[in-house]
């Protein structure tokens, strides 16, 4: 039936998706009599816990995304496909893509999750930061907000110009802050002598009654009081109910006059049409078992932020949405569609947590590894290891290694280059909006 | 009048565009008295030299892209807006700009060039490689072409989406063309193990007899032997003629299918509307008398790539459209800008030739110093060396070093991510076009 992918008489995989999970399960079965096919609608694998450092000018993309083919070029069973897959057809176990009908011995979906916006009309008008491009347009807006500010002449649109918010306190919004307030301090005054930097305003709008919720209370404690020294406002309990490009509504009743709203407050899963909808979450997440089988299906697995597994005793509400539950998650498909394929019984997947950090600025991060906290200096040098570590590519490492010790040493943050600039255009309805 | 800049009683040098001339203008410019306003529709510095090494996957965008708000961080007297002139109005001395009006005392012309497509009906087909973007775009293109290779049933299509045609044989398409030959003798092979590299063909036309015209007989005639050596057709004598977006037509009744065709032959200068039309050439090139000021205005200049002078003796053709023509008429322009003011007479522009070189490949180029000629691995080092010398920025710098370093000794070409994919569709006539 498949034309695109050359037929073979051995069992095929097929994996949509390139990241953590999808990268670390075909990694896994670079040794088994398989054919498997990888796809994924880009051409490479996205090191997203540092997309906000491309975001705010800290690193260059190319140094946080990695050929998919690259990493495969000496894994002989494997058959990369730069394609999107539009309708999934389980009984007759194949699947249309861009590309072309695909079909399957067995499937593995780790599509992972896109940006959550939950109902509210904000998606022409926030900025996420899910993917290279996304954090490659929110650096052009940033950088294109401050050179229309200089010669803004209504001092309200200068000002909401120069403000900044950021919803969501999870690891990506705590980062941002942090990585803004910075730009204020360090870089943006040099740049820009003529504006009046006290009125760039950074604001952290969290709905809980905590930042970082997936980490220790200490953590939690420490990020707050470290984002405030650093000049940001921070808003807990608070949720956003609603925003027309300048105004930001908060169900406390609080406004904020911004022309820049990031939006880091929650993920979807990206199922694949033709799924049972039974085991679709309203989430889009996916039901699977302790094997990550999805639910009803034996042929069909999904695993990383978009696979929702309870059978793990630590973890009776899933797993939370994380690289390293991805990659365990792969290692252990892995293993399983090993010995499915030998009729050996599976392996249920336990998380084993390696512990969470975030990072807030200059020689100021969070780690919880273990029972332990650390914080500070410590906690920073830690977190840029591990990134490092798990980046993919000696030559990525290197660049980023390099930007790192830069902007360490001058204080600067290198990548300000607006590549494609944003139109402001007014929509259908009233709000304007941006386009490329 | 103008309200975007503000208003001093100093003398304002409104200085149109960042490139090698304006920069070097501007910063020659720093210790004096004066109000300079820097417009350029883009934030940063772009190091034209080495777009083609973006384009062909051997560097990221943003190590040859310089801020130019960093670039002036430490001058004083310069104001710089990102802004695209739109009408010039001579006898009232201001300008319309995309940010508003902007009035001056003397002005500076130094847009550059586009590319020049000689009124054939290719420019929605042919990639051209002047920008950062178009840069991107014809990377994306590269790669995509291979992704369709792979999975293309019709053998014609197939090898058209392998058959690369350059046209132009001068520095740029020379570079382009080594570059590809290296992407597939190194790089495309492991990348793409289904695919038969022999299909890949690389074609240089140049309509001239010789490659590099621009530079000796010697550096022609090696230019053309090492790139035979290395796989790539080229034919001299030829242009061409028409592309459907899958033929091409030559005046030597020779055809090539291939569906990607890289514009490298020729540019036109940027001109800005509003100038007497009498001062400018067909090919946008602004006529400028020995002190650069544009022909019949006193207030008006041009320099670099854009400045038409008939005055300087070894050059009575104009001069080269090359970087260092630019780099020397900013920096006498500052020296005559500075006389004028005191009304001081004025020193004629005479170009100091430090002649020119083109790379092939690893270890091969060509350069023509002095009266020298060298070839090989020493003029392949000292290309490198100047190169890094002209480069903006020392983070910039290290970043190319490294990367060269790193493909040197790995054949490996690391920035092969596709950021922004292209679709080609069906214009309004009949050939597809290429749409982000």
């Amino acid at each position: 039936m498949d034309k695109v992918i050359p037929g073979t008489n051995l069992p095929r995989i097929v994996i949509i998706g390139g990241g953590f999970g999808g990268v670390n399960l075909a990694k896994s079965l670079k040794h088994l009599q398989i054919q498997i096919v990888l796809l994924d609608k880009n051409n490479y694998h996205t090191f997203q816990p540092l997309l906000y450092q491309v975001a705010t000018g800290g690193l260059e993309p190319d140094s946080i995304a990695f050929p998919l083919r690259k990493l495969f070029d000496d894994q002989e069973n494997i058959i990369y496909r730069n394609a999107e897959v539009t309708h999934l057809y389980p009984d007759e176990k194949f699947m249309e893509t861009s590309i072309g009908a695909i079909s399957y011995d067995y499937l593995v979906i780790a599509t992972g999750t896109q940006t959550n916006f939950f109902n509210l009309p904000v998606d022409n008008l926030a900025m996420s930061m899910k993917t290279i491009p996304e954090a490659l347009d929110l650096r052009s807006l940033i950088l294109q907000n401050f050179e229309q500010a200089n010669y803004e002449s209504n001092p309200k649109t200068k000002s909401a110009l120069m403000k900044f918010v950021i919803v969501g306190g999870g690891p990506t919004g705590v980062e941002t802050a942090g990585a803004l307030a910075e730009l204020k301090r360090y870089v943006l005054p040099a740049d820009y002598p003529e504006l009046d930097m006290r009125q760039m305003e950074i604001q952290l709008i969290e709905a809980g009654n905590r930042l970082l919720s997936g980490m220790s209370d200490k953590s939690s404690v420490h990020a707050l009081s470290d984002l405030e020294k650093m000049g940001v406002h921070v808003s807990l309990n608070t949720f956003v109910t609603g925003y027309d490009g300048t105004t930001v509504q908060t169900n406390q009743g609080e406004t904020f006059e911004a022309t820049t709203l990031i939006w880091s407050a929650g993920v979807k899963g990206c199922p694949i049409n033709g799924l049972d909808p039974e085991v679709v979450l309203p989430n889009g997440r996916i039901r699977v078992n302790a094997f990550s089988q999805v639910e009803t299906y034996k042929d069909i697995f999904a695993i990383g932020d978009i696979a929702y597994m309870t059978s793990d005793g630590n973890f009776p509400q899933g797993h939370p949405q994380v690289a390293q539950v991805a990659i365990q998650m792969g290692k252990n498909l892995a293993h399983n569609l090993q010995y499915l394929l030998k009729g050996a019984p599976l392996r249920a997947f336990e998380y084993y947590d390696k512990g969470s950090m975030a990072t807030i600025g200059r020689n100021k991060a969070v780690a919880d590894l273990a029972k332990a906290h650390f914080k500070g200096i410590i906690a920073w040098l830690m977190w840029m290891m591990i990134h490092l570590l798990f980046l993919i590519g000696f030559r990525n490492r290197l660049i980023v290694l390099i930007n790192w010790i830069w902007s360490y040493i001058t204080y600067d943050k290198g990548s300000r280059v607006i590549i494609r600039k944003f139109k402001r255009v007014k929509g259908l309805s009233d709000p304007e909006i941006l386009v490329k």
